[in-house]
């Protein structure tokens, strides 16, 4: 019987996002969340990054179950794209495997998948691993961690957690549970860590419903809240507040509909009587009845709000009266999008609330001191973050020690990393190679950095191709050449420079028409691109990307 | 004589940036600031915004000076662009005016340019304006508000402010002549409102100096300080301290480099008896006596902490042990390139103190309570918020309006309004034109979309040139079709893709050689474009860019 168990993150250390783990003993592996995250500014094009599983492909038929731990889409995105690689039964609660459904329906996959319920208190046995769930509060109702048995020892995995007194569906963590868990002995923890550098607790959702109610006490007119498509709690707060004040509430986007249907059908949201109506029904309601949640708080382009914002959206205007409630805070990279709805809503007369001026939103992960909590519940001998960038890590690994947690004993990894935990000792293995695996359009791949560096070079100054038919025989130019150019030259700047360019590739290439033809005309694109390249730079201080074209004829 | 003033902003009302306002009496202009602003995310390859001076090409002669508030890039960067069409005198502090000059000698300017020094409590004539600068603090030693008297009333233009009790270099705000300004009748009061939505009192500098005293006194090795290039009182804290705890200071990175020369040749710093030191000669000191001043702290690709962080730094390899404080909070639009350096310090050893974790950073804009305090001391009959975005724009107003200012008497204007103040009233008579202009390059110009469009567009799925030669009599095919791409394909990706579409193109074409050859071959282009683009997207998921070139031979 082997004495250790390995931990390999896939995705998700050294990162926010695409959180994803494999726990392997003997020769069964165990997967932990498969999430997607959204590339950084600089992966021009790309839609999607989702973990690499280079790893488990050799070992595909050791996989006996994916684990979920909730249903937010850096903990379940990736399942579309990886499960046609790596098929096995999807454990996941209710909740969670109702957004997992919607998922896969999408990408044709609902069929063959092959899904399973687990849920807070359950001990489930897959493989030589027991596996059991237990309840902890977050952003989206029903998320769990999971303590994983195998003969070595327990691995508890947080997954997203903070610990929240007094949450919107009156459900806490299951502390007795954790703590049951703890006292049996656990071998490693795999803790959450995004939020370390908050000193102190995070502060309840009952916050914001505290918020909702003064914002909802002063408004004269209609009220529209913004917020995280997956934010069930955050849409039933609302519900709870309206009918206090006797507004109806109707929800308007595509994934929030979706998802709030679910949620309904799962009995995860409580409409309270006819306060939640559909969008024609409230309609009819006077404006100071009214309650509308839309999707774009992150001021995604598409989004309901920011159509509202730039006046684009047809069923809803705004006048002046209403109040506008953006109840997320910018991710990293969204600020300056937000700002302008936020500018543009105020220009249309509309009263905003944000987080910069309002308690709207409170973050779903646990600060320092829930951090802390769960390491005195857990009692760990081995620590592990997870879910954070390296600054997180190292945060996380300092927090550990305050708490007693030998310095040894705390491993921070990189994604690939191989982990071995044994009764005796923890150390990283080895490191298997783990890259930035993209989705642009159906294409999925290792993230090619050429492609990406020519996106960034046409981006910043344009391109222009430089067209030109060459005599086979004698080098004797026949047609051309033609310049055309994209993104490179302003209205009205230089009407002659491009007349000139030709001129110039003309007299270049020309001048070597008394030397006998070379064999390939490779000189000719090195030519015009420098002769060009100078030529335009001098005159407009910029370098598009310069493509010369050159057709023997 | 005219009853009326008239106030027009030309740059950095309804954004952050670019700020410059013309005040116009009878035939007399008078132009507040001259800044420039960086260019928003989807502004892609553009350099940098200036104000649109349109407005004031007509009246060039009537400009009687240019009057600066201090030395910021936001406040005086479009001088060596706007200076070209607009030659006037440049009043400024001596500060100021020694960043000026820096600034023109670099645009070969300074030769021509008329500079006059002007300061705190002085009365400057300047035609039939009167002008009285007031110190105020800021982030920028030398800063002031300007008090521009005229017949019918007094305008008080505050630059950028707050009110720091305890500035670095002892020299408050100027409130006595501020609030006998006030008592003498001030009509308009223009006042800085970017940091409207923080309650309160912003911080003293004085807070950041007790942060790096705890940092230094627990600090075993070398200190590598990251702020902007011109925070000339952040850099005096610096020397301060490291004076108090035995370490000398260096400061590395060209334009830090250059404003701290030129700050100490005009007497705005303090080099403490040999605490400043050059480079060579601090490498001389023991890690634990070293402190290191670094351009960087915003995450700008060239800065030395990039390059410190990315182990591209000749000068300074990090080692354990090494303290790095990043002594600025990252601007929207920053968060993603600065964590990416805090986590690559964490991961070469270093301890990273950044503005998530402890205050090494205060804002140099005054908080509410120093607006209304600025508004108490002023007492003007009409107020206009400038220097901010919509937002900032309507909550000032509302801030306004809490100290008694009657709703009717703000003014809330857009960049082009054209504000007209008599003892009487304030109103927006018109609104000029104000357009974006960009500067990219060596061109300058308004902003153009297409240009801007097509540059979104390369950058997202690339492009696809598609050349043929066609027989200008007959349209047979002579030459092609060939097929380049550019930050379209990935690796590996579907090699026969292009020699697909390359057969796809010669069929789509050759099909219609049975019919006589049309007059101009634009059907082709539209052909190519249609036929390949769905070929692409069905094939790929994504939309290069697609530029067929067609060449009669």
């Amino acid at each position: 019987m082997p004495d250790s168990v390995r931990v390999i993150p896939l995705g998700g250390v050294g990162e926010v996002g695409k959180n994803m783990l494999a726990v392997e003993y003997g020769n069964e592996i165990l997967l932990l969340d498969c999430g997607l995250a959204f590339p950084e500014e600089d992966m021009l094009g790309v839609d999607l990054l989702i973990p690499d599983i280079q790893y488990l492909l050799k070992s595909r038929k050791r996989i006996v179950a994916y684990c979920i731990s909730h249903g937010h889409e850096d903990h379940i995105g990736a399942l579309p794209y990886i499960l046609r690689d790596i098929d096995a039964p999807i454990y996941a609660t209710p909740l969670t495997r109702g957004l997992i459904e919607v998922k896969l329906k999408e990408a044709n996959l609902l069929q063959s998948a092959r899904l399973r319920t687990y849920k807070d208190g359950d001990v489930v046995k897959i493989g030589k691993f027991t596996v059991e769930p237990f309840h902890v509060t977050h952003s989206i109702p029903d998320a769990v961690g999971l303590a994983i048995t195998c003969p070595v020892g327990t691995i508890v995995y947080t997954g997203d957690f903070k610990f929240d007194p007094t949450p919107v569906d009156g459900k806490q963590a299951n502390y007795g549970l954790i703590a049951q868990i703890g006292r049996r002995g656990v071998l490693t923890l795999l803790s959450d860590c995004v939020h370390v550098e908050t000193k102190g607790h995070t502060p309840s959702e009952q916050v914001v419903g505290d918020t909702f109610r003064r914002v909802f006490a002063e408004a004269k007119g209609r009220i529209i809240i913004a917020t995280f498509a997956s934010l069930i709690a955050r849409v039933q707060q609302i519900i709870n507040v309206a009918a206090e004040y006797g507004r109806k509430v109707a929800v308007v986007g595509r994934s929030l509909e979706s998802n709030v249907a679910m949620a309904r059908e799962l009995g995860y949201l409580d409409p309270k009587d006819g306060t939640l109506v559909p969008l024609h029904q409230l309609r009819k309601e006077d404006a100071d009845r009214s309650v509308l949640i839309v999707t774009g708080s992150q001021g995604e382009p598409t989004s309901v709000l920011n159509r509202i914002a730039n006046q684009d959206y047809r069923h809803v205007k705004i006048v002046p009266g209403d109040t506008v409630i953006i109840s997320a805070t910018p991710i990293p990279g969204n600020e300056t999008a937000v700002s302008r709805i936020i500018n543009n809503l105020f220009a249309l007369g509309a009263d905003v609330i944000y987080s910069a001026i309002d308690t709207v939103h409170v973050s779903g992960h646990a600060s320092s001191e829930e951090l802390r909590l769960m390491l005195n519940l857990v009692r760990p001998k081995y620590v592990v973050p997870v879910h954070g960038e390296m600054r997180h890590l190292v945060m996380y690994k300092r927090l550990a020690m305050s708490v007693g947690i030998p310095e040894d004993h705390i491993l921070i990894p990189e994604n690939g990393a191989i982990m071995e935990f044994s009764k005796e000792q923890a150390r990283i293995v080895e490191v298997y190679p783990n890259n930035m695996v993209y989705v642009d359009g159906i294409s999925v791949g290792d993230v090619d950095h050429v492609v990406l560096r020519d996106r960034k070079l046409l981006s910043r100054d344009g391109m222009v191709i430089v067209v030109v038919g060459i005599d086979r025989n004698d080098g004797s130019i026949l047609a051309g050449p033609d310049i055309i150019s994209r993104g490179f030259l302003y209205a009205g700047e230089d009407d002659n420079l491009l007349e000139e360019a030709k001129e110039l590739v003309s007299n270049s290439i020309r001048h070597q028409e008394e030397s006998p033809p070379p064999p390939e005309w490779s000189w000719a694109h090195r030519k015009i691109k420098d002769i060009l390249g100078e030529f335009l730079y001098k005159r407009t201080g910029r370098r598009p990307m310069i493509l010369p074209v050159v057709m023997e004829i």
